[in-house]
């Protein structure tokens, strides 16, 4: 592992030449991590570039850092795409579920409203969990950083192809061959029969991934886990 | 599901008695959860009962609730049998994967010493662990509760049969046709080379359970669910 990950602009075309990094970022890096010139670091800019670099200077009064690029590859997004729409938790369990997905690999993520849903998604602060997508990118290294989305209906989530819904009057989940899955996760209340019902009428996967009752941020990163380890090809 | 879930004594024999429920659990029964008499109840012991139970009568200045046990089931623990050792989350994450385990069905949690552990469950209060354990047995109905054990160094861990060490160096993990599986996971900094090795000599598989770097308390949860799931008999 690098000596510290920096996030920046977009790497694309800037191999060979120098980046100069300031803001929280730079004053993490110098106050924190106490990089020194010399060193190795890696950036990152959550859209599918990673580059090696090099510390060139640093500056820690105002604090900035001069990197030089020394290679920049562009990495392909994790296979299957998985877009996850789930009811929102409550409280701190909404930005705990964007790390957590981050971690797994999932590609995206959409507050969903459900008939029993006990908060909505026009009450989150979207740029916060992106940012707190942003910094998961950084700790754990991915090229892509998860998106996240508005809030969406049942009937639209239904509309894309390839839909798993998670629920344990399922089956357990098989692999389903797609490329491309969309991971529906109700509240802790459960879906009502009107949305499983819609859910079967739209040919959506009704499937289990595990015996017991999980809070939604658990189910989340549970199931996506599985989808993406059951698809997965490294 | 039923109004209510109650927390209670060892249940195997009380089918056709009355059993009187006092204290906290009493309390939430009453107060919050406003229980009335007729009203249908399941009774967990968290030792593998789950009993049906009508209310009989309820008293709500001391609390306490009267129950008539109309059956007993007797549960058998899930399968895979999971036993999970992890280098210790730093702060609140422990408690956050102890509840996490017990939704996606492990059978016990065992704080687990490694070279580069940032915490030691010495510091652990464990009767916290395994009451937060208890309280998400109610919460998403597990007969049995998630087990929760001392800390062990990884001499001892790797002594079980059918050891796993969850590392990204490791295949991409694949069943391992177990009755009784014992997970690994490492400190956020990774296993160091003695360790690594240390496995190897075991005889411990090392898998893979994603892509990118997870802290501890994801890696635990995601690598719990993808066993707990590709083992999985219903």
């Amino acid at each position: 592992m690098p000596a510290h990950r920096f996030r920046t602009q977009p790497l694309g075309g800037l191999a060979g030449r120098t980046l100069t990094i300031e803001g929280d970022e730079a004053r993490h890096g110098v106050r924190v991590k106490r990089l020194r010139v010399g060193e190795e670091v890696e950036l990152l800019d959550g859209m599918g570039c990673v580059a090696g670099a090099r510390v060139e200077s640093v500056n820690p009064r105002e604090p900035s850092v001069v990197v030089a690029v020394v290679r920049v590859e562009e990495v392909s997004p994790e296979r299957p795409r998985l877009h996850v729409m789930t009811s929102v938790p409550v409280g701190a369990h909404a930005e705990e579920m964007i790390a957590g997905l981050s971690q797994v690999g999932a590609a995206s993520w959409q507050p969903l409203a459900c008939a029993r849903s006990e908060a909505t998604g026009r009450s989150l602060r979207l740029e916060r969990l992106q940012r707190i997508a942003a910094e998961s990118s950084k700790q754990c290294g991915r090229a892509w950083d998860l998106e996240i989305g508005i809030e969406v209906s049942l009937e639209e989530a239904l509309r894309h192809a390839h839909v798993v819904v998670a629920d344990r009057s399922g089956r357990w989940y098989e692999p389903i061959g797609a490329d491309e899955i969309t991971l529906l996760i109700g509240p802790e209340g459960g879906w009502n029969e009107d949305e499983i019902s819609a859910a079967r009428d739209a040919g959506a996967a009704i499937a289990s991934f595990g015996r017991h009752v999980m809070r939604i941020e658990t189910a989340a990163v549970a199931a996506a886990s599985v989808i993406m380890h059951k698809g997965g090809v490294r």
